[in-house]
């Protein structure tokens, strides 16, 4: 890697960026002019469009990362008496869950484990176990594994029952169809630097309007009222608080990239490809993915670590950095894995190009036992 | 004005940030990265030096906006039985209160008129009137009108009662002194895009450690913790949550600049330049600013509008635009003003030309008046 050339991120977000995308930030942009808040406009605009959510949903944008968004929708969606209803098979899941507990929500776990996904009829049995559920909070794809959860049978399930449902899209959104207008979704939430390919700063909170119209006086916090913030919008055209302009800017490129490539469907093939082609490679050198390939989202793959007594992660992260590529530690405590993102402006050239950077840093460091050790207990 | 050149923003952040410092984005960085953390550990050491509170205090920066790490502060390091006194002298003195009621956090205003500001006789009154205050939150130069607010006799004052003081440095830090050596402060809040002159994105707090120690349990929000992201941060050189990295890497650049000028004597010099700049420029067109010069920080002035009725803010700004230069509507009810910014990487030329910019377009709109209208009841 030749000094001050970057990198290529296989990070879950930050990610790669286009080159277009980064430059759209050398510009400062006034936040009170309409120059900029017609650029919020249209950004809010073309996110209900990726969910099909025109005409039923509302976009509200909030600066942070999409940690921020996810407990502002919880906050804003779920009443202070609510009760959530958590299936939990990862670290994102457990997030949620925490987040109830900071707001004083009354929250319920569907414990499952990190290698299966909820099933509409698990989410039915749950709800008919706890009549006081009012709404269900589920992570579409759960980044700590890689793992897509069934988003339209769990829909289709609180709707049978009547109950709300927030969706963490984190790292699905724009790369994994999602169309509130086929199932009800109450929330939807993401943010800027995941599958859309921009930078990170903001997420965004796409809310079925006569549920967000509900929301006032439901939020802990004046920064995470999103009532505040839509009605502030609707009124004025610009954010509450200084917005993030130049991460606001890249992601109007960013956007425009993005439809220009195809939207979503187009988004989530290169994606596929990007995951087919690392499994495929990483299969050939003898490493397994924690997953089966039939529950694998193509956003992250988690992989067994190898079993040799000769590897260890920090080495292997450092010597594949300087091959090019950086990589993402493992979020599973019972066993030792290493994650690969799909996702950002790369394609299945760099996923063949970072498996020939592991084979060669695993020749280097001399491991050669790829079988993963036993799970500890 | 060249389509595609950007005019200079005469606002209170975001400000007109270097070349260098928005080139420092044309790069992704990985969160978790040795070398994008090791850019956060300079930030938050170099930070600390200029409140001179190395060793004493604990920079946590925090994504989103000011108000953001502002509402952080009072919820952190506020405990939840505490009771705050706000002198109340402007808009973001009053956004404090907001955040207050927010947070149910006890609470009681100072009130005084937004051309004046508080002193350390009225502190101690306040105080000695309440003894069931714990904490005072003051903003240091309320951006609303521009009125600096004495921070050392006000600081002064609250130690002599054994009192917590939180201070709002938002758009102070870095232009004006704070020496958190010299008197006691428990937190310093400001952010990135001010006068350090980055982009926005990102706050941070400046706490005293043996505060900041105490905090764990305050926070009503996991992701505006601070005691939490503060271990975090502590135990692995990250965020807790994905951090803007660009917005972070750019904030690096723009805090290698301002040592470089010279660090808080030279960038207030620099503002208290362009400040009388403008000032004497507008008065000799017959403008009149709405704070004596005695209490007018070098932030951002208050101009009065013209009192001619061929005056009208929303086309004065946008002819002003065309020539360049992106002023700031006022923010009081009950005069018509205008502000403008002195802050950025601008110097006292470009405001020679703003007076100028300013000059034409009152000219064009045939406007000679300008004698501002009575205040309205």
């Amino acid at each position: 890697m030749i000094l001050g050339n970057d990198p290529i991120l296989l990070t879950p977000g930050p990610l790669t960026t286009s080159l277009a995308t980064k430059q759209a930030m050398l510009r400062d942009w006034g936040s009170w002019d309409a120059g900029f808040n017609a650029i919020t406009g249209t950004i809010r605009r073309d996110l209900l469009e990726v969910i099909r959510g025109a005409g039923t949903h509302e976009c509200v944008p909030l600066q942070g990362s999409g940690t921020f968004s996810v407990e502002a929708a919880i906050a804003n969606v779920v009443p202070r008496d609510g009760k959530v209803l958590v299936p939990q098979n990862g670290a994102y899941c457990q997030r949620i869950l925490k987040i109830c507990r900071y707001l004083g929500r009354a929250h319920v776990a569907l414990d499952i484990p990190e290698d299966r996904h909820p099933t509409g009829a698990m989410i039915d049995e749950a709800l008919r176990a706890d009549p006081s559920v009012t709404h269900v909070a589920q992570v579409h794809c759960e980044t700590g594994t890689g793992i897509l959860n069934p988003l339209p049978e769990i829909a289709e399930a609180c709707a049978r029952h009547g109950k709300g449902l927030v969706v963490d899209a984190m790292s699905s959104f724009g790369a994994i169809g999602i169309d509130v207008s086929k199932y009800p979704v109450d929330a939807v939430i993401a943010a800027s630097g995941k599958c859309i390919e921009g930078v990170p700063g903001m997420g965004f909170v796409l809310v079925r309007r006569e549920v967000l119209e509900k929301c006032q006086g439901n939020s802990h916090s004046l920064a995470m009222d999103l009532h505040d913030q839509w009605t502030y919008m609707q009124k004025t055209t610009q954010w509450r608080f200084t917005p993030p302009t130049h991460v606001v800017a890249a992601f109007r490129a960013a956007l425009d990239q993005f439809l220009a490539e195809g939207g979503q469907p187009a988004r989530g093939a290169r994606y596929a490809a990007n995951r087919d082609a690392l499994i495929d490679g990483m299969a050939a050198l003898g490493l397994r993915t924690f997953l089966p390939r039939t529950v694998q989202a193509p956003v992250i793959v988690t992989f067994h670590a190898p079993g040799d007594p000769n590897y260890s992660f920090k080495p292997f992260y450092e010597k594949v950095k300087q091959r090019g590529y950086i990589l993402y530690p493992g979020k599973l405590t019972r066993v030792e894995t290493f994650r690969v993102g799909c996702i950002g402006a790369i394609d299945a050239n760099e996923m063949r190009n970072v498996v020939s950077a592991v084979a060669a840093t695993l020749k280097d460091m001399g491991v050669s036992k790829m079988e993963p050790l036993k799970a500890a207990a």
